[in-house]
């Protein structure tokens, strides 16, 4: 079993770095507190006995020695950066995790053939730099290095320009790396776990996404003097948009979700009806051909809802993955590894996504997920106990222990 | 007559201060900017023989003597305050048109019994610092000093301390000088004028306002985790009063609008449905009953729509005044000097709310109005010909000068 204590004074020490207003964390991807938790992560794998590798997205890899010099690395890992209002779990959890396996590995002096490479990819959340699972996108040649340095945060700032700006811009090829296998434990972010009352989610899937993102263009206008008749409110096409994926949602259930988290109105101004709106759209199933039906229905709706009320409507994808079936193999690991631990557990689809999903394109991956409070997260208030985080780990330590061979 | 060119040109010297994206102004209230276009006017009435002074608001009021040592002033203004993305004329045409009156008496040497006092309250478009014409309710005793000082821009900054900070703090205390009139030209801000082809609009009245600012609550949760039927979804509860606002207008009319301008998403982030949304509803109408009835249907509907997603609903009246009824006899000298000068004229109720609105509270006001190209304004494409700036100040030159009597 791996030290749950430690793992949790581990989980405790990093949320003290990039603290949020509400007892969360805001350790948003390539600012200053990134490269303070990225910093004090590597000063523990040092400690750990590891060597850290840095890629060109900023994604670190800290490899622990295998007993084979042929035998290609297993890679454990999640991500370090968090939402604006981020909990100290999300991603965390899934990297200091790692860790403890590693410590834990030292600690009973395990050697494995594979190497383990404990991983912090870089820019998960997508919250700064859009799409989501950008640095594991690149990794797994989804996308181009070019467009990865090219995405802007709402300042403007480049990815490329930050990365170099807090000093982490590494010089390993993106995805030159080859992998044994892939392994992310993660916390839920949704209800189901608890509800059931089970320790250990045994991941099989993960449901695909599109990041629908609208412009919609209306005409600027003052609220006062300008008559109802003359609007061209694009406020109020994108209230009628919103409701409108609210229904395509509802009419596809049970198995899909649809919503609206970011929108900006140009100039926003309380006296002048808005010129520009622009708001993404976030989609998901675990079924390609719903999700991709979804995203047909409301990019046909959209324009009408528009054009009844004169409004410019363009949409793009600004995030996109598909459907993902986990290593059965992987998967079935994490399975045995539960039950001989003893953990309650099920079946369970993630209802986010996660590098594993970038991952699983060029290795075997698969998940491991324990509960969390009242299913929330993407809040500061997201909560789990030190048994849980625990019990996951213990998971995660027996299924990769066993995948990188004694 | 005016000098048309004159007052074009500096119409044009002060459009160069605060220069926006597209042709228009961003010269909000309290910033750089606007002390610079402050400075600027400043050194023109100063070389039209007026004395400046300043108030604790920072508006500004530039005399030029009467012959009268006892007689009241004439008040002739409008706002040197921009929109973020706001046009040359909105407020400015009032000012620098008064200017003109000024100088153009001066090039006449008429005298008048009564002083001119030309004017630049400040924060007249509330869009920095809500409400609109802040410094004009503290005169007219709508507002507290106090409570205008603690009014917060978006950045949490107050204006008390934006005041100091730009070195326009003055010592008058706000609301001591009495008047004798007040007058006030500015663009018409709606579609009227141009569609009927008159050169004057004789304003006869203001339609009353509410600024409705409602703070939403929801619950802050993963887009893709979060099932459809947990959510806790305050953008969705946004759309759906946006929806509303507009039923309630349309119902309404003729004689009433209702629009939403500003809304702001907490955290404001693709993959998290919004824990808190902070949105401003704008209606008005010229009559008050209605106004209020408005008001009353969209707090009691507002909080049946949150309440069926179990969303949190406050609501705060932020900005508020009531339909306004000016001087007639100053509204028959307007009509009089537009006869007396030919132009073409229409009696007018002003959509926008003027600082003429807080002013009638104290004295006798109205106000004179010039057409807009498209009826557009709170928008950089704001327009008006030389010819149209020219006649309005003509207008307004002769019936400053009946009312301050040669
Ligand atoms: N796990 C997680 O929250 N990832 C962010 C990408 C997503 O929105 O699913
Ligand atoms: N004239 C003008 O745009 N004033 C701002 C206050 C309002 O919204 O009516």
């Amino acid at each position: 079993r791996i030290n749950g204590d430690r793992l949790w004074d581990t989980l405790m020490d990093m949320a003290k770095i990039g603290p949020g207003v509400a007892g969360g964390n805001n350790r948003q991807t390539l600012t200053d507190a990134d490269a303070e938790g990225r910093s004090l992560f590597k000063s523990w794998c040092d400690k750990a006995g590891m060597t850290v590798g840095v890629d060109k997205m900023g994604t670190m890899f800290a490899t622990r020695a295998g007993t084979d010099p042929n035998a290609l690395p297993v890679y454990v890992g999640s991500h370090l950066d968090t939402q604006p209002t981020g909990g100290k779990y999300d991603g965390v959890l899934g990297v200091l995790a790692a860790l403890e396996v590693v410590r834990t590995m030292n600690d009973l002096g395990i050697k494995t053939k594979h190497p383990i490479a404990v991983t912090n990819w870089a820019n998960e959340e997508g919250a700064r730099f859009a799409p989501a699972m950008l640095a594991s996108g690149v990794f797994a040649g989804m996308h181009t290095l070019d467009y990865a340095y090219g995405r802007k945060d709402p300042e403007g700032k480049t990815y490329g320009d930050e990365l170099k700006r807090i000093g982490w811009l590494g010089d390993e090829e993106v995805g030159a790396r080859k992998m044994h296998a892939y392994f992310e434990y993660h916390i839920e972010q949704g209800p189901i776990l608890e509800a059931e009352n089970k320790a250990i989610g045994v991941v099989t899937h993960c449901q695909g996404l599109w990041w629908l993102e609208f412009t919609l263009t209306g005409k600027e206008a003052h609220t006062g003097s300008t008559p109802m008749a003359m609007r061209v409110n694009a406020g109020l096409a994108m209230s009628r948009i919103v409701e409108m994926v609210q229904s395509v949602a509802m009419e596809n259930q049970p198995g899909a979700v649809g919503g609206v988290g970011q929108v900006l109105f140009s100039p926003n101004s309380r006296n002048v009806l808005p010129g520009k709106v622009v708001f993404t759209v976030d989609i998901r199933s675990p079924d390609k051909a719903k999700l991709d039906r979804m995203r047909a229905k409301i990019e046909a709706e959209a324009p009408v809802i528009c054009d009844a009320l004169g409004v410019g409507c363009s949409v793009e994808a600004i995030g996109h993955f598909e459907p993902v079936t986990f290593d059965p193999k992987l998967v079935t690991s994490v399975r045995n590894a539960a039950e001989k631990l003893g953990y309650s557990h099920m079946n369970i689809i993630s209802g986010a996504g996660h590098d594993a999903c970038w991952a699983a394109k060029v290795a075997p991956a698969t998940m491991v997920m324990c509960p969390c409070v009242d299913g929330l997260s993407h809040n500061e208030a997201e909560e789990i106990s030190k048994e849980w985080a625990a019990a996951g780990a213990d998971v995660l330590f027996h299924a990769v222990v066993e995948t990188a061979e004694i």
